[in-house]
Order: structure tokens, then sequence, then C-alpha cells
């Protein structure tokens, strides 16, 4: 397959150009001015691949090359552009520049797809800004109702709405959702974001299934004060709350004993967040994943039994709400399949594995079958701006996506 | 005494709507535009009331009345009208209001001050901007030398010299600190930020000693990585760090077992604050005070112990700095008899007691003998919006004060 590594790292390394922070960080927010100029450079892309691209009201952009039986439903691939504050350029970019190579790929080898083969570039698939991840996969897919869209709101009180249409993106939210069977099937490339295929020395990580998140998002208030004066006795610091309830959480996860349980307590924001003052308010986000949906649960319910005794004995308030609670997916053998004979065209090895992140393919498994192709990920390091996968990988990864591709777009 | 309650309260309200947030809450930081605002209107109404008015390169500002002896030692009054994020109207702005009242009623009644008496406003008692309190009056007093004060960086990295020229106030730092023996006397009006005169019923508390305070700056350095994929036996995870830190700080006051002891985390930001990344950095501010200065640097040991074992366990690196740890300032007998007399020319009750709020008296205790007043503040509420003193009990701390000033100006 002929995969222009060097165009595709270039496209890589340009679309990291759009970031709110300095090289080699890049963060790229929902709706942001740097992600609506990230988007239109894409776009641009889209164009010269000759591809009908359609956006949808939440900025969902879908890029199709249509194949020679536009009627019957096509394969999808793609992932998401957004990147959380100060992460790297491969999170998300690989699924989507390495789709956009993958067709160009099939297309300069002259293949002739019968189903159309179509580029998802999914909005928000990191939770940034309206706390919920894969807010366009969940849109699609159903998961999320346009009512429940409507209520989200950012940290700075503007609504999911007044946001989209801000940033150009004012349809109706009601056509957003896909009709039944909208796909023959689902792939999306994507770096591991562990350390798996590293540690085995193997390039390619085929998945068979996604772990299942929750999100928690938890208002802390108590009582402030002047630091100097509020006495110890009476203090209800909202602060000393938060930093139970983190140790509690990360304390959750490592009751289960399993290592495929992990807990996080990623944001914290103190108010007022002066040093002479007791902290009246904190604003905490919690993440929780496990592939066993069950444990997950548990981890969950330890954690707000946690915040119901801190909330007693230290006579503060908790405001807790369960963002997102997704379950598992399993990936289908008709993907897992093509994939594997993809691999083995090429003679490159790989191996089986589980997702621990999540992926806009945790969503599309609600209507379609879907699978995911793993590349390397150095030292297992990602959403940080030393994330990196090797040209070597992103190659192999891209052919086997396009042979992936072609042999799905057949059936 | 000739105390205009309605123009004092009147200018208090005017003042506090030079604020970054919305009312009733005001934020007023060092050399903002709404700092410069602020103090380009108390400019106005210090010309207004014929003062002699000097700004030094801090932009500490000295409103003198001339007196008929220029060349003795002059009475200085006067407190601070910076105000932390979301603090209330009070703190700091009635020394320096309620001195230019106690001022113009003196000159109202007659009085001809022997003694110049000089309002002075300080730059920045709060440590919001360079996490350092009493900037101005450690400056004046010699506590801080002009390097130390070079050295100082705000969190946007800004330096204190930049930031002060870029205010306007581009004079040398050399000629900041005040001459030997500079005042006869120092008096501090100021709200009690506790609630022992509400307790007692009682209108007017003269202060005998400012407790010790004490603020650490630390940072904790860990790893990020994704919070789906990095599991936890690998993690160094800055922000349970952070939080075993500050449950470290509540424990060492705790343990004291006196209630003189307070320590505080009233800063805590965490890097990069994302709900899925594990947190790679925290910046953590700690504030500690007590009126036994020996019992606070137990407290600062105890912190630093703390840290050190969290350090090892959870492999994480502290960057820990002592701000500062001053000494506490007893007041002089000369200034406390001034106060106590006129209480009893008023027949306003009193209560001696100490200040657990630290205050610029305590540093200009190093160059001058100093006393306080202090009047009361509903349910002991400071650097809150809420902050409340009745119009009664400062028209009558205004009216001691005042008698103090003319008293102390004959001597």
């Amino acid at each position: 397959m002929p995969i222009d590594i060097a165009r595709l790292s270039a496209e890589i390394d340009h679309l990291a150009q759009f970031s709110d922070v300095p090289a080699p960080a890049v963060t790229r927010v929902l709706w942001t001015p740097t992600d609506l100029k990230g988007r239109a450079y894409l776009r641009q892309l889209y164009d010269e691949a000759g591809l009908d691209v359609r956006t949808d009201a939440l900025g969902n952009t879908f890029a199709r090359w249509v194949g020679s039986e536009p009627g019957l439903a096509p394969v999808a691939t793609g992932s998401h552009v957004d990147a959380i504050p100060h992460a790297g350029k491969f999170d998300g970019v690989l699924g989507v520049l390495g789709a956009l190579e993958a067709i160009r790929a099939l297309k300069n080898s002259g293949h002739k797809p019968r189903r159309s083969i179509e580029l998802i570039q999914f909005t928000s698939e990191e939770p940034t800004r309206f706390g919920l991840g894969c807010l366009g996969s969940r849109a699609l897919s159903g998961a999320r109702t346009p009512d429940q869209l409507r209520a989200l709101k950012d940290a700075d009180g503007v609504s999911l709405d007044d946001a989209r249409r801000n940033a150009g993106f004012d349809g109706s939210l009601e056509t957003v959702r896909l009709p039944d069977d909208p796909y023959h099937a689902f792939v999306e490339l994507h770096i591991e974001q562990g350390l798996e295929l590293e540690r085995l020395h193997l390039p390619l990580g085929l998945v068979m299934a996604i772990a299942a998140p929750a999100a928690l998002r938890v208002e802390i208030v108590g009582v402030g004060g002047h630091a100097g004066a509020t006495l110890m006795p009476g203090r209800r610091d909202a602060l000393l709350a938060g930093a139970e309830l983190a140790l509690a959480v990360e304390r959750a996860a490592l009751d289960t004993g399993s290592v495929d349980t992990v807990a996080t307590t990623g944001l914290f924001q103190v108010h007022p967040g002066a040093v002479n003052s007791v902290p009246s308010r904190v604003q905490i986000e919690i993440d929780a994943r496990d592939i066993n949906g069950a444990r997950r649960d548990a981890v969950v319910e330890a954690i707000q039994k946690a915040a119901a005794d801190i909330e007693t004995r230290r006579k503060v308030t908790f405001h807790l709400e369960i963002l997102n609670a997704d379950p598992p997916a399993t990936c289908a053998p008709l993907v897992v399949n093509a994939l594997e004979t993809a691999c083995r065209e090429i003679e490159a090895p790989f191996q089986k594995m589980v997702s621990r992140a999540y992926h806009d393919a945790l969503f599309m498994a609600r209507v379609c079958p879907i699978g995911m192709l793993f590349i390397p990920s150095r030292g297992g390091i990602s959403h940080r701006p030393d994330e990196y996968s090797a040209p070597e990988d992103i190659a192999r990864g891209t052919d086997v996506l396009a042979r992936t591709l072609a042999q799905l777009s057949k059936g």
C-alpha cells in the first residue's frame, strides 16, 4: 500500500501548530478559535483528497469516498482532533489523518470500493470543555439526546447550544443522531496510550474490548474565612474535604485488587484560592474505569460512600453528580477478522488486547460492528507533550487500516 | 468628634466598586487596572482633604496633615486597600478611609496638631500577587531589602520590578525604606476578623500583640499520564501527594493542642487539570500562625517533615520554600494608653486582645511604637463578600482613632 509517511507526518506536525500553548505541548479545546482553525485545515485536506464533506450541527465532520454501490451502508473510520490542556500531537489525530492517508493510498493504488468509505472526525472526544467525553459519538449513537446535550454548560456557564452556534454550527441538534444501521462497520486507528505493545515488542494491537468509563463531578461547599482569625476547631474547610475525597478515590481503585481498575482525580479547583483564606468551595472531577462494568460500578459506589462520610465528619456539603457511567464495548468479529487478515497480508505480528482508554468506538459500538487498531506509544505516555509514536509504526498502522477498509468495503 | 458616618460609608461603598468581580464580592489585586483606579479615587479624596501626598517606588502612599512643629516625628495611621479574590469591602479599607475621616473630623473640630499626622496607604498587605503579605510595610521597615523585592515574581512570571513600573511606580527601590525613627507612633484601625468582640458584646478591641505568621510555597512534581491507561501501581500522582500534605498541615496545627495555632492550605493549583489526566504538578501555598513564635516554628517543621515523608513514599519531588516566618509584635504602652484614654473619653467599653490576623502594624513595630484598634466584624467573617461591620461601630472606631491621633500628636 503506497503510504506517504512523510506527508502524513508533516500533516500531523502542521495540525499540532493549532494549539493554545507552545510546542511540543498541544492544547486544542472544543470550539475555541484554535480548534476552528484546525478544523479548517482538515477540511482543506479532505477537499484536496476529493472527498464529499458534510458537517452536522455538533461539528462532527464526515468525509466520504463514494463507492460503486452508494446505496449500501458505508464503512466508517475516524477519530477526534481535540486535545486536552498540555497534551501531545498523536492522540486522536492519528485516527483522522491516518485514515485520510489510508484513503489516499487506496485511491492511489487503484482500489475501487463497493461500499462508500467515510472518514468521521468526531467532535470533542475529550471531556475538557463540557465535562463529558465522546460528545460527538454519544450524540451520533443516541447515547445522549438533544435535550441532554442542550443542558450541558461549560465551566464559564456557556451552554453547549450557545457555544456551538458561536462556532458556526447552527443546525438542529435533532438531525445529529445517525439513522438505524448507519454503517457496515467502524474501525478506529489509535495510539495505544499504554505500555503493552512496547513491553511485548509488537507493532500492532487488535482491540477486543474497551474499558467502561465513568466520570463524576463533585462540588464541595464549606465555609471560608480569614486564615489567621478562623480557629481550627470551627473550620469547615472545603479543600481538606476534597483532599480526603481524592485519597478515597485512589483507595477505592486499589481496593478492588485488580490491575484493570483505575480511578483518578484529575480536576481540583479551589475557591477562593488565596494563601490567607480558608477554602470555601472545591470543584472536583473524577474518572473511574474498568474492563469489568460491575467492578467499575462498585468503585463509583465506594467513592459515593466516602463522600457521604466526609460530608458528615467535616460538616461540609457535597453535590455529587455522575456525569456518565458507560458500559464496556466488545469488538465485532467482522472487524477483528478483517484487521487480522490485513496484519497477516503484510506479515505484521500483533497482540489482541483491551483498550483501557475510551474512544469514540465505544459509542459507535451501539450502532454498528466496531474494531480498533493500536500502534505503540513510547513509554506508554499519552496526554502529555512527550507523547510519541514512531513514523514506521504510524506507516504500518495506516497500511493495515487501508487494507482493512478495502476488505470491509468489498463485503 | 464630628464623624460624618454617611460620607465615610459612601466612600467605602464607592471604593468597593473598583473590583474585578461583581458586588458584593471585591477583588482588587496589586497593580491591576482595578487597583490603580481605586488608588486614583483615594488620591482625589486626600487632595480634597488638603493633605500633602507622596507616593514611593512601591506605591505606598503618604498623605500628611502638616503639624505646627513639622520637624518632629509625625504620628502615623493607615492600612491597605488591596483585597484578595472574592473578599469583602472593609478589611484594610476601614483603616485608610476611617483614618481619612478621623483627620477630617479633627480638622473640622478645630484641632491643630503639634506633630504632623500622616495617613499611610500601604501597598499589598495581602499576599495574592507575589505570595508575600505586607509587601509595602516590609519594605518600609527594612524587613525586605530592595534585592529581595526585586527577586519576587508573580504566578505569571512577571517580576515585581516590571509590575511596579508598568503600574507607573518607577522610582528607585532603594528610596523606599523609611529613615531611622520615622514616626512618633503608628496606630491602625481595623475590623477584628474574629468573633471575640461579638461574643463579648463589646464595640472596641485594643490589640496587645499580633500573631506571628509564616508562609510556605510548595511545588510538587509527579508524573502525568492518561487516566485510563496509567495503571495504579506505577502512578506518581502529584495531586494525591498534595492532598496528603494539606491534611498534614491541618494535623500539624491541631497537634499543638493550642487554640492559638492555625495552619491553612489556601492555594492549591493542579496541572494539567483535566478529568482524564493524572496530575503531574501541584502548586500549594500554606499559611501558619501563632501568637507564640516558637510554637509556630514547630508547626512549620512538622509540615516540612510530613513533606519529606510524602515525597519518599509517593516518589514525587517536593520544592518547598519558606516565603516568610515573621516574629510576633507587641503593642507599645504609649499607643495602647492613648487608645485607652480615648475610649474612656467617650465611655466606650473595650477588650484587650491579640490579633490573630497580621497587619502592616506588625512590620511598623520594627521602626516605631505601634498600636491597633479593632471594631467588631459580624460573625467573625472576613475575606468573604459578606464581611460586615455596622455603621455605628465604624463611627465609634473612627472617633476613638481621631482622639488617639489628637493625643499622640500633642506629645
